[in-house]
């Protein structure tokens, strides 16, 4: 197989990985230039600075994910339709340059004329399902967007975006719930959490729950430095709410403080899960890369 | 009966009425005096620049429900438990001049360890209930802070918070959607408003159901103008969502832009409502001043 440059270029930062051939990284760097910061055409110029001397190795394959391959990115590569596997993005890469960078699409998913979009978990999903040898799976990717992705027969088949860590900051910082929470969020207070996931159970809607985090600091019942995880749990509890759990086995993909979290409250409610942190980033794009060289 | 001077003292407005002996509304007067504006200690003199000469008239009784009675305001009326009634609500007057000026305390409800709270609302609900002569019902008070409000044999048996007004300026101001949306809100798309209410019925959470705000405009399938409505009938259409509907008849109270949506997004999913505005607030002023006199 090729060198291979994998880069994962979302909205508000740029991470990229030196890949060798049986998938070992070899070494990773970041920068704040997420494709926010990137002016129009200037997308080349950056990915240079960044890793230049890399993309010059001979026979290097560059894959570039995530928001890169939006409207607002370095050029639009279509969504892929669900269900998708590997053979299906590969074949809808974006080449940028034939044979030597290619944007990866994201997928798209319809559901009750509603349709769904992500770019750049695609290729954290596969790279779980590589690492871990699995076909069919739930996969949760917490974050500013949640997904929610179902894995059968190898392909993505459909999945869900819940705005939940967006929702945590929207209240946090802007609701009149920011007047009560203290400044800085604090370390985990787990028995607070585990109290929002529940009472997130019985709400039936944040729209009500979040209420509460105004009343039990009202009230004296919470104390103020509890209330961030307390509002954290009615947060990801209302997420998993409304999902169909009955005892769901999840793979949770992300940055450890998150996922640990989410760890916690599916074990609250009944589900057990495993985790894996960036190493599925960097995986999926070298399973596409070897897909890619197969076909 | 003496001569009343309802004040509705909420957080970022002051309203004032002058009701005569049969509940008749003489004159109406409001300014944007609310708590937040008034500098402690300062409450009796903003009372007077605003209603001074009804006061003055002889025997005049003032009766001020809303935040007026919090910490934050004129001096706190501590809640009244439910179940409340007008006795039990003229009984917790909290007096700052003896039968001549009183806070009207809030209401506050506990469910599952959780306590709920309201100030101002449960004025209008004891108007709305004698203006229409019930003595049980379902009363909703949409609003930043929308009330659910159970009454039976008279009395309001039990109430729910939901944050449906902020989260909807929340998502409007300061989210993703923001980008997205046009500045100015424009007049209700029925068809999008409608759209966004069947939508939250299906989507089990506004976590997920405010993310299709976004996709349905990326892919060009909602115009950019019928946003800010299908997002309204997201957010209302979540709030009935988690309500046990099931056919029940409620009772809006509140500014007739607002009931209106509540009445139509009811009306799709086959609940009946009637509306009531600000006279349910004077009337319920009068029936307290009544219960009070009587007792």
């Amino acid at each position: 197989m090729r060198p291979l440059v994998a880069v994962d270029w979302g909205t508000s930062s740029l991470r990229v990985a030196r890949v060798d051939a049986d998938g070992t990284v070899l070494e990773e760097r970041s920068s704040e230039r997420g494709i926010l910061t990137v002016p129009a055409g200037a997308f080349p110029d950056i990915l240079r600075e960044t890793c230049g001397d890399w993309l010059h190795q001979p026979e290097a394959l560059c894959l570039v994910s995530g928001m890169a391959g939006s409207r607002q990115g370095w050029q639009e590569a279509p969504y892929c339709s669900c269900p998708a596997g590997f053979t299906d993005l590969s074949r809808a890469l974006a080449w940028i340059e034939p044979e030597r960078i290619a944007l990866v699409p994201g997928l798209r998913f319809e559901f009750l004329d509603t349709p769904d979009a992500m770019r750049g978990e695609e290729v954290q999903v596969f790279g779980a399902m590589d690492l871990l040898r699995l076909q069919a799976g739930m996969f949760v990717l917490p974050g500013t967007h949640c997904k929610w992705v179902r894995v059968a027969d190898g392909r993505v088949q459909s999945f869900a975006t819940f705005m939940s860590g967006e929702f945590y900051a929207l209240l946090r910082q802007h609701s009149i719930l920011a007047r009560t929470l203290p400044e800085e969020d604090g370390p985990l207070e787990e028995a607070a959490f585990l109290r929002g996931v529940h009472h997130a159970q019985q709400a039936r809607s944040l729209l009500h729950s979040a209420f509460s985090a105004r009343t039990l600091a009202l009230f004296g019942r919470l104390p103020t430095q509890a209330l961030p995880s307390y509002l954290s749990g009615l947060v990801i509890g209302e997420e998993l709410r409304s999902r169909a759990l009955h005892g769901l086995e999840v793979v949770l993909i992300g940055a450890p403080a998150l996922t640990e979290r989410y760890a916690l409250a599916l074990r609250t409610l009944g589900c057990q899960s495993r985790s894996l942190g960036s190493e599925a980033t960097w995986r999926g794009h070298w399973a596409l890369a070897r897909t890619l060289q197969k076909s």
